[in-house]
């Protein structure tokens, strides 16, 4: 299958690449970039040569499928016409996650560049939509924080085993910020530090409730979720609260062994997300397209706390992708992802 | 005024001979060390070579205060003499900052060897207890994490404002674990990851309620405190979230700022507490003994949430022990205390 | 190919199981640790649950290949019934990489376990020394600093352009020194840090003497070597200064250009050298079995400076332990080790 | 003595605030700054808020002495006027370093703003030049790099046992390049990476040559000058390697003690130097102004190693600049300038 990749220039693109690289069914023929038109990759990027591509302004050449890496709006604007031929899109960006195109305007404060194919994109969290992936052409790959946040409650919300409030304090290393210089990602400000960001509302916040929302009728969570930077480069962990309602679980002795079966049997089919018996590190994840969960219970005051990690360009972003690619072309899920973890 | 230092050769009381240095009143005299007894100190540590110390297997000079930097029960031990003898002690360890000697022994899993002398104790965060330190000889130095989560929380505490469910989600530099070689601050282990830990319970934590608990009578706070390790040296930030119950801000359109004038009233005297008007970082604290505090809410779910941060082995532990140490002695409390963090 | 591990719990041994993984193969169907012996190796590393092993005591199976990544003396130890029953054996530690007993237990500090079979190994470096791997069955894996050393100064060596005086200055990330604890790898002592170590001398140097000897019978090298220990997990960076002495690159106004076309002309064969047009960086190496090299001139002086850079863990120690192997198979070199570097 | 300083903006700018801050002598009056004219200097900088100074456009007040941490040619155009009515300054940029107008004009790319004060400019490097310091009003602050590599030769040069080849690998934090933002400090490119750069000669190199030159008239060295970006935000380590010539110490058992003790001698009387008896790190430097120099010899090929390290804001560019401000008005050269380093 021949791939193009809009956008190859930014970390979610360089990382598509080094996963597309070895995946035997995927060969990326075109790609372009924002700034480096004209320009060999291996000149931006040496370590990326052995792809021999040039990047280009546009993909001028026919492909099966599409990702786009470009930043939100962008996307929209640059995918119209492969979305409109019918040519399966992965698109990283947030333009068609969220299904509500008000809400969307709201948080990224500009009109949506195509509304009215917001209700043909499937949300591309395989774990909980596979069967809607499957029979759409547009995937809206979900946001780093979302994936580990939505991974980390499903199993307590589909139980309900939890109450309405939940708080998700989010910690992410630097490159989730991408490769656009700021203050915010210089590294003598960012380097021995950490600090909360976003402090008044994270735009990846809407897409965590949404997608919980459908798990569930009868529990309208409010979500207070707030993120933070922490000095390393890749790497996300979620830790999640949340009161616990549940009658089998509240107050038993083996409670959370209870939980932890919970958990394990939820996700028992999946090859990407492992339930662990010990608190995961961001470090397990380096370069795999696993998500860790850990969940536990604060017994003194019957709170459910789950703690999820991911390697935030690959689960979060260009594994995931490749993961949804695969559902698309009815290709074993894990092909081209079986990396072990770079540790350490 | 003499100085002797029970355990010198660990994090904390390198960073005590770092301030005292520069103190005008106090002059180190005598020093003990776990394991280096009988070498120079600057064998050990080449940057203290000024301070031109050995040494000893005790201190065996009269000295007019006891800073101890020792660990838990063997501190009380080791501090029993100069507390019979009416010295002045300030000890960084848990050993006098519980009040209930079967809550210590239960968290600490060890008999408290001096439990006799618990009720003489001060519990030394001046900006709370600044007369009871005032009268005391023996001043238990709070932990770092208590620290900056008592004063993130006591002024919301104090004026009623928030409900009994407190979640903190602590994040800290790798320093607060020690000198001690473990694989859990191996280098390669640990740069680059994060992680959650202490799980089940941090011995922090009953501080956090003992000492809340003494700000208002109608509310028991159910506190979940989880902390996390963060691939840098020093600093703590917390996180802290707590329903709103308070009449005054609920919904209200200026609601933020009413919050915010409330903090910078209830620490407008205060020389190391710094309510700030953006969210701090860490490295704005370096090497100072300063607590920056930033209240606000989220506004969609009425929850206040309070980040605050310090310098772990500063005002979490030998900056404030010299803060108390000028209180013990009638100094004003900034004495030695006044650098501008190390930035970057 | 079945596939013995020596000691698969230090970090030459998880990285080789992180490379054999996806090796089409091999398969590891064996291994031991040092200490944890009968426990399931994904107990002690979750990260290498897939792998579905117990640690063992010994090989207790049948395998058609050993690598050991046991520290030097006990390597040879373990490695010596597998040697005398002639079973192929890829050996990381030191113990078979110097010809001359005596210089080896110089620097060592220990006598030869098994100095009879000193003169059937073969120095596993493929891009010098491939025929003479095809045709062993005990291969020295060279050190990290070697491998890096003696592929920068190899070409210039070779064509007689530089004289006998060498320097070179070596810059390490802290896995090199190992998953033992230390204060040389205690986090808080080590980040945000540099220095020098082993300056009287490390035990790498006899190495890259002994190699690049046997480049050139005109030039007995003085080559100074000093190492230095840099805040990061991976990577080596390798500056290697030289007099040039050649009559075609002396004071040429296009001797740079002449000189990077020697290098790439010496390395134009190889898969895992790749000779730049701009000075690297280890992060480009990140997870890869590739060998960066930089040769330029200093005009002013009329010296050489090469730099060249390798991922410690992978070209430095698992990656060329594979590559070797894949050699003595007769497999092709790249088998299993295509992988783009893991970025950023 | 009221101080004013230029570009209070920049990382130098910002510690030589931290610095003065508590020097008993001089006050900071008068601060401006690049971008943030108008603005409060805490507005920037909230960890600068004790210092209650506005950001000018210029400094409106009369004060004793100008720092100047602008860039080259942009400081020696705002320093004019002081220069010209006598008021001493203290210049961090390049401006005044070279005596030689052409070789700025070639290092720097730019025409020199004030040629005619050449002349009168003492190259601030107390050390060495503390008598022409004292009869100066224009300091040229040396930079970061030659401040540890003079230091680290001029024994060796003065007493003249070393050849004319020298060989200076020198590895920096980032907070070297400053807090402009650019691809090479971006934190996900920089972290967990090193390399060389300035390959084809780095601006500081002249500075060293010329100092280096004014002390033995005997030999003219011949230097390569190779800098390397580490990982870290602050410090620098120089590795000096140079031929031996004396014989005194040449082959003789305890040449590395003769070596050592010439060392000692020739910088008993500094308060900012310490020969060490072990390799230093830069960690030991944090935050103070002091220089650590370890010499040694490869006694195999008869070859100096030094190895000096500083804190490169500080003894490289903000604490140096303080230093020369004392001597200029008679102060003891270590007022204001005490600090352990902050370690860990």
């Amino acid at each position: 299958m021949k791939v193009g990749i809009l956008n190859i220039t930014g970390y979610g693109g360089i990382e598509l690449a080094r996963i597309l690289n070895r995946h035997p069914e995927f060969k990326i023929t075109c790609v372009t970039g924002r700034s480096a038109a004209g320009e060999h990759l291996s000149t931006i990027f040496p370590h990326l040569s052995a792809l021999d591509l040039t990047i280009k302004e546009q993909l001028d050449e026919e492909v099966d499928i599409v990702f786009s890496a470009l930043p939100h709006a962008a996307s929209a604007h640059q995918l119209k016409p492969y979305i409109e031929k019918g040519i399966k899109v992965v698109d990283f960006s947030a333009d068609f996650r969220l299904n509500d195109q008000k809400e969307y305007e709201s948080w990224y404060g500009t009109n949506h560049p195509l509304p009215g194919h917001l209700s043909k994109a499937s949300y591309g969290l395989p774990e909980l939509n596979r069967d809607s992936i499957k029979g759409s052409s547009l995937i809206a790959n979900p946001g780093c924080y979302p994936t580990a946040s939505i991974l980390a409650l499903a199993p307590a919300m589909e139980n309900s085993i939890i109450t309405e409030d939940v708080i998700i304090d989010a910690k992410s290393g630097v490159s989730g910020a991408g490769r656009g210089l700021s203050l915010n990602t210089h590294f003598s400000e960012v380097n021995e530090s950490v600090k909360a960001y976003s402090v008044s509302g994270h735009r990846h916040m809407p897409e965590v409730v949404q997608e919980i929302g459908k798990l569930n009728d009868d529990v309208k969570m409010k979500l207070t979720f707030l993120t933070h930077l922490i000095p390393m480069t890749r790497g996300i962990l979620v830790s999640v609260y949340a009161g616990i309602k549940d009658s089998q679980l509240e107050g038993k002795s083996n409670s959370i062994n209870l939980l932890r079966n919970l958990y394990k049997d939820y996700y028992k089919q999946e090859k990407f997300v492992t339930v662990t018996d010990q608190p995961p590190t961001t470090k397990q994840t380096l370069g795999t397209n696993q998500c860790l969960i850990y969940p536990t219970i604060d017994i003194r005051n019957n709170r459910l706390i789950v703690i999820a990690c991911i390697d935030n360009l690959v689960k979060g972003a260009a594994g995931q992708a490749v993961q949804n690619a695969n559902i698309l072309f009815g290709l074993p899920e894990e092909t081209g992802l079986k990396d072990l973890a770079l540790y350490p």
